[in-house]
């Protein structure tokens, strides 16, 4: 298999959203973008989900997105946060059926296991593997970073099943 | 107050989504259009998200809609359809930001009691109170369409104080 495949991982959030953005050539993942959308608490929750449409509208289309990783999202201690997730989440599935992107979705149990080899792994662990993996990476400020781009390699090795990793 | 306002009250929901359009001039509400939007189980939740924006967004342009009505959502007894209600409200709180509309949200007993003087009101009596008030309505297949028509019109009284229904 030698097609490209540009996938996309995010870690959604109402105000960080991580993000990694990997391309799949045969058995080569390379990454190609990752960061943070950060949004101010102070802007209201309308203008906080556009803002987060039009970031991710924008990296779909210069990155040629075909697939996008997602975790599957848990109920935690806050019902309401559980609900805003489904706000950003929502907008994610709206961009995947205008784009035609493929949606993938791994449990959080999933991803570590796929990337760390165990299903347990905390933040720390993950982030710390995925700075080995890709020395580009600096030392995250929030774990949204690494989380994401742990999804995006879950994502990228599922496909190929050819672990090797440049740059 | 003479000015013209449009509301939109929206019951949002994955596979049947009630709405409500009514014009509010002065004292006076005038129901302009209101329905169900259906989507199959069948299609994928990502296409039905895309309907549904879709939908929502030929209404807010055709009616030219300056605010948009909502209940507050509550947990009930599935956390993923909580969550499920969250994807739609992300869409409408983004065509919100698009269009620069006006949110109100009214929680589902301030509902009730505006329109039929009682916050422990049934969907039953709310759907008979708004056939009476707007005898152009047609006995509803289902609640969604009634609910939406009375959060529209929680709305429309709480902007004018002046209950005066026409048509």
């Amino acid at each position: 298999m030698s097609t490209k495949q540009v996938i996309l991982g995010v870690d959604p959030g109402t105000i960080h959203a991580g993000f990694g953005i990997m391309q799949v050539t045969g058995g080569q993942v390379v990454l190609h973008d990752c960061g943070v959308l950060s949004m101010s608490s102070k802007f209201p929750l309308t203008r906080r989900v556009r803002m987060f449409h039009d970031f991710f509208h924008e990296k779909i289309v210069q990155h040629h997105v075909a697939v996008m990783a997602l975790e599957t999202p848990f109920l935690g201690k806050n019902p309401q946060n559980f609900l805003k997730l489904g706000y950003m989440r929502g907008i994610l599935y709206l961009l995947n059926d205008i784009h035609g992107i493929v949606l993938r979705e791994f449990s959080p149990s999933e991803v570590k296991k796929s990337v760390t080899g165990y299903g347990g792994a905390d933040k720390e662990q993950v982030a710390r593997l995925m700075m080995r993996l890709f020395p580009a990476l600096r030392i995250p400020e929030r774990y949204d970073m690494t989380d994401a781009v742990a999804v995006t390699l879950c994502a990228a090795w599922s496909s190929i099943r050819s672990p090797i990793i440049m740059r």
